[in-house]
């Protein structure tokens, strides 16, 4: 039937390539929930996708807009049971929300971190910002020597309040970031170094080939992704190295997931772990200035803490020596045809 | 110090490429225990890497093998003390296993697969069998047209029990599992085709193009690993098609990990979930026979239902028309330099 044209639609529009398998990804979810945030994280898609999927239902009258809520029609429900389409089911572990992991033993940690983060900056659009819950952040942390590329998470602070890496270094652009961190770790005598700077720019000679862990929440477009994957790989020290990288599906196709996987396989990587739903994210305070805002069919403002933008976190180890060169970007990195947050 | 020569010495001896990172793992491993296979789940290295680093690290004193247990001596701990290396640490959550998902509603599919599954084929050698734990297949069920190739784990079984998809269709060399099926689906009444099938062979025609998503655990040979996963993407009908493939750590090296990763993204798939924990295998009655028993330092038949072998589940998603072709593979699939079991 007619979701087949949906796809060619999404890419005239947007130029972003889905399939007919993500036009029924939207459809499981609108048969889920009629929550617009419910169905942009049920969906998985890039925002921006889901946001003319659903224009295209309502246009074939599968789905109505109502009392700013997306409603299945009668003859919704029935196309979908002719295309054997049911609703989305979340099977995530309720104990772990997913992730595999048992956290309890971070207890104590969350409560400290929780009284030194309360005063964090705010999460600001001109950076591409936007930070995971606490909980999040902790599940992150990775030990020994790290390097923490971009900041807004805090990641650096929960993993200087174990104790148990030799040395944790933070680069940021944003001034307000870097001096929070400072002033928290001059305060808590915390072995954390703080530098500004721009990722665009190379990494800086002294924090080459120094690392054995990174962690990132790279910007989502091709050119910054890779921009801040090669900084963070250029910080190990060799193969055996390891980075953590967050990715989502809300502002990246899974064709451009394919185009980032081959470029850290290819600087000598290999994918060792990638948990879909590992980070959730605390709404931030532009969301009404987003670039998605305007394409959504029904406006609500969500909660802060209504979790439905997450990201994936992607695993990878070095297996041999990097070809990676730390060259420097020029221009914005931030946004492609699948940005919706910036 | 010395660590450093240990993963040189595993490549000449068994040409499996190891990092000094994967000789911590070793050593961590026997910090947290002293039980052989223990040491080998919680190591993550092939197997055979593992008990020549262990053999490495007695000569330098730092173990002893005794009474069938691997011990750390005093030399040993103050070493780990000064390199910081600590006891390895299981984080997975108690609820799930690690695997991130809540099975519960599957409880009564669960007892009816147990009924069903317990007058399997035993695991044979000759196939590369082993097979994975009733809850393992559980959650590794997915939906609508399904191939299943090669199945001792019996995962069709347990996906046309549910009664949701279309379609399932199985392929197995071995006919005693062959009969098993076929035996079942009659009785019961299931929606199961099985087909008698050397996966050396190209996939039959009338199976080309047809299903939504396939299903493999592949002998892990990298040739091996090809000739499986080239019939899944084979049998899917296009973009948006899933493959869900097991791989272990115990029998392919990272190296040989971003080899297989690169040869899927290559035939225009891309990873879209990688669970490294997912499948935990029945110790299969070959043990004493396989490949890396005599290496063990120590021997000791594992109990039945002892998990030791475990394997990553990683699912992808084609995002364009594949290029792989359908072609036969000659000779010995099942084994290459990292092979344990077989």
């Amino acid at each position: 039937m007619e979701l087949k044209e949906i796809p060619e639609r999404v890419r005239k529009k947007h130029g972003i390539p889905i399939t007919r398998r993500d036009v029924v990804r939207v459809f499981s979810a609108v048969l889920a929930s009629s929550d617009i945030w419910r169905i942009v994280d049920l969906a998985g898609i890039p925002v921006l996708a889901t946001c003319e999927v659903l224009q295209a239902l309502a246009e074939k009258g599968l789905v109505e807009f109502k009392n700013a809520r997306v409603v299945v029609t009668e003859e919704g429900r029935r196309r979908a049971m002719d295309l054997g389409i049911s609703e989305a089911k979340e099977l995530s572990c309720p104990r772990c929300r997913g992730r595999g992991l048992e956290l309890s033993l971070f207890s104590k940690l969350a409560e400290e971190f929780h009284r030194l983060a309360k005063d964090r900056p705010e999460a600001a659009q001109e950076f591409d910002q936007g930070y995971v819950t606490e909980e999040t952040t902790i599940a992150r942390i990775a030990l020994k020597e790290l390097l923490v590329l971009g900041d807004d998470d805090l990641v650096s602070l929960a993993a200087s309040l174990t104790r148990l890496p030799r040395r944790v270094a933070v680069l940021d652009v944003d001034l307000r970031i870097v001096r929070f961190l400072q002033e928290l770790a001059r305060r808590e005598k915390l072995v954390l170094e703080v530098y500004q700077h721009d990722l665009r720019e190379p990494l800086p000679p002294e924090l080459r080939r120094q690392f054995d862990t990174f962690v990132c929440d790279p910007t989502e477009s091709f050119r910054g992704y890779l921009a801040f994957a090669q900084r963070g790989i250029a910080a190990l020290r060799g193969p055996g190295g390891a980075g953590y990288l967050g990715l989502t599906r809300l502002e990246a196709s899974l064709e451009k997931w394919r185009k980032i996987e081959l470029a850290l396989l290819e600087a000598g990587a290999v994918i060792t772990d990638l948990f879909p739903n590992f980070h959730e994210y605390v709404n931030w305070p532009y969301i009404e200035t987003m670039r998605a805002w305007p394409f959504l069919p029904v406006k609500r403002v969500p909660g802060r803490f209504e979790p439905w933008y997450r990201s994936a976190l992607i695993r990878i180890e070095l297996v041999e020596e990097t070809k990676v060169e730390n060259v420097r970007y020029a221009g914005d990195i931030f946004t492609d045809e699948e940005a919706a947050t910036t």
